[in-house]
């Protein structure tokens, strides 16, 4: 693209080296720059390098964190007896959603790949080893993708696991709620027949229990 | 979202204030951010607040500069008796794509919409009738949306011209070369029946001249 200007195409340059950023996003981003006050580009550019200069990881859980500890581990409301194992921070994010998860998190940091050339050691398990020798820890659930990659890195885990007197599972996995069985992946329509659970009445109070 | 950072949540809050940008993206843009080195985001952001300080626009054109002039109007080789009049500087990069303008350009930074309280005063039009005062615009092509607010423009623009001795043009429009005449819309097929011109073989040397 032609800019007639060193400036602009510097900025769009800068835009477009985001992942998902075209060239033609880049500019539209770059031109309302343009249009709004010199001071709206200085606090965005300000919000960015802070927070990329002040970011941490939470030297328990490896979650992104502004202090030592995450806000999540800094709780005192939350359960230390269960740790739930995920890839990355975007999947803790996504759990936290829900509300429906008071314990902790370990975040690996990505999944063993010897393609990719990431075995155990380039990932945080031996801290959450640590963590589980501490004996503080009584339940890790593995909420990790269930690829070659994910499976072979929940089966090491597994292993690891072995020697200590924790409880290791991993999160169901099924056809989703409201979702048409003939939409569903065959796998997922496969495996959700053969992990039936017994049907409970949901209005029913002692199936709840 | 619940972003157990506060850092995060203003670079999120950051991206997500740009146009076209949703929380979602933005959050995938900021851990991007974080997954890079610290001097990725310095320089990111060093990219733009660069452009914003230092951008200007031309004294003649009001088009996007990094000088006193903009490169079109510095640029000798162009032919400064043909002016292409358009309402944005995005139109003055789309015109240059092509490669078929050798003239100069002159923004009016929109066009007249008394919805919007936009008038003749607060777009350039006053500096483009001094530059036609000084003489040495031969023609202006008007390369204005066809919309009620362009006619209104280009109508505008048209009675200013009067009194000066100057061509005024606007650029063809039609169904697009490529497009099939059953996917044009009626007005445009319609105004291309209207405004047909003769029939020229393109191979024919005497048709060129």
């Amino acid at each position: 693209m032609n800019f007639s200007s060193k400036l602009i195409e510097e900025a769009v340059s800068a835009f477009a080296s985001l992942p998902g950023i075209g060239k033609k996003t880049a500019l539209r981003l770059t031109l309302h720059l343009v249009s709004q006050d010199v001071e709206y580009s200085r606090e965005f550019a300000q919000a960015l390098t802070q927070m990329r200069e002040k970011i941490r990881h939470c030297i328990d859980c490896h979650n992104i964190s502004d202090a030592e500890h995450c806000a999540i581990c800094a709780n005192p409301g939350r359960d230390k007896g269960l740790v739930c194992v995920v890839e990355g921070i975007r999947d803790v994010m996504a759990i936290e959603e829900t509300g429906q998860f008071r314990g902790l998190y370990h975040v690996l940091g990505g999944i063993i790949s010897p393609i990719e050339g990431i075995g155990p050691e380039q990932l945080n398990i031996d801290s959450l080893i640590q963590r589980v020798e501490k004996g503080t820890i009584k339940e890790l659930i593995l909420a990790i993708s269930p690829t070659i990659e994910g499976e072979t890195t929940m089966y090491y885990l597994t292993r690891k696991m072995a020697d200590h007197d924790i409880r290791v599972s991993t999160i169901a996995r099924g056809v989703s709620f409201g979702g048409d069985l003939e939409y569903a992946d065959e796998l997922t329509l496969g495996r959700s027949i053969q992990a039936r659970i017994p049907y409970r009445v949901a209005s029913d109070p002692d199936a709840r229990s």
